[in-house]
């Protein structure tokens, strides 16, 4: 291992979260940074916002110095005391483990296990596909046009949306969370696809299930604050 | 919640691996349920192989008792006394929860963190990317032909196995392993994406930590008894 990033086992401990101050680097219209923002808020975490714009000067995240946190060179980012997490679900799963309160995964393996798949549901097989690189390719070289690249980008979240909705139906309880009746990781996961849906102005009614949770969940006030629209580096 | 699926939280509790046999719904060429599979085989498991297959009689997954283990439709899933879990990472941090010995992730959260993150950036930005379902898009409705759907196949491996790298080398201790010195759920995710990668003639040299490190794993038993070739469906 190289020295920089030795020290990764020793850092942030679990402590008291007012006495804590990490960085997120993010960018306000990330999907996934989105999710980070949402579950901080969740945990009360005060954190430093490192803005990478994604598409100015050829992307800030492309730069060398970004590289060095993360070689994917995507945000978001987490970093505390010389431990760098990337991947926005490693970062979610890490902070519920060393700020435990509130939960945002069940104590159950059984039940955690559905939260996770849920979750991965989200961030595996719908995200991805409509990533701003994926759509970067389809238009070069694939030459496809934005009737085309929209069509495509409403399919994956069609997809998904329909089994997840099966799922919520499923394990909601009240219609009011993905998972039984607290807020899990499948429900910070949620509102940020869900916001991406209306952005292709789909029609969430298919998904009633669906629908219903995330309404409910996106006017809490940590998803509020969460919202691209209301970090520092919003256009 | 429906009844079927209320006792999720009541099965599968630790126990003794030997009296365990759960139910692995799978398809020999899935790398996803190769991952499962090869958790399965670390933790000395026995399972039951439920094969499914993607292509026969337009997909024995496509049909509605099987959409009721897994809305979704795809491989794998778990079974186990009326839990039902999918998507392959979550299966496997429930295996690692219920059945911890050996454990597949670390014990302190930033180490735990970063083999999530390596694993998520294999099960969310190359895989998802060229899964059948996907290729078959590109194919129709979007017409691209077998060169173009290869070269966006290379593409995602390429892209994602560059930032691996450079992870691995950060920090594998020997360069048997993806994190430090002992298999975790990395080394799990990281064995069926270089053989999708191998089957694309992709030059793995490009990325010698990676090729390092799949090299040792790869010959493992608990890796090699899980290879399509090895399962009872291959054909």
């Amino acid at each position: 291992m190289s020295a920089r990033f030795v020290k990764a086992s020793n850092a942030l401990r679990p402590n008291d979260a007012s006495e804590t101050r990490v960085k997120l680097y993010s960018y306000y219209r990330s999907s996934a940074a989105y999710r980070v923002r949402i579950a901080l808020n969740l945990k009360g975490l005060k954190y430093d916002y490192i803005a990478k714009h994604l598409l100015k000067d050829g992307g800030e995240h492309r730069r060398a110095d970004y590289l060095d946190i993360n070689p994917q060179g995507f945000v978001p980012a987490l970093e505390n005391e010389g431990v760098l997490i990337t991947q926005s679900l490693a970062i979610i799963e890490y902070l519920d483990e060393v700020f435990p309160t509130p939960g945002l995964l069940p104590v159950v393996p059984a039940d955690r296990a559905i939260v996770r798949a849920m979750s991965l549901l989200i961030a595996c097989d719908i995200h991805p596909l409509n990533n701003l690189r994926v759509l970067n390719y389809l238009k070069s070289p694939m030459e496809q046009g934005s009737d085309a690249t929209a069509a495509w980008y409403r399919h994956w979240i069609a997809a998904g949306f329909a089994a997840l909705d099966t799922l919520i139906a499923r394990y909601s309880d009240a219609g009011r969370h993905t998972f039984k009746d607290s807020v899990t990781m499948a429900d910070v996961l949620l509102v940020p696809q869900v916001a991406n849906s209306r952005r292709y102005q789909m029609d969430l009614s298919l998904y009633p299930a669906l629908q219903k949770v995330a309404t409910h969940l996106e006017i809490l006030p940590a998803f509020v604050a969460a919202r691209p629209e209301a970090q520092p580096d919003a256009e």
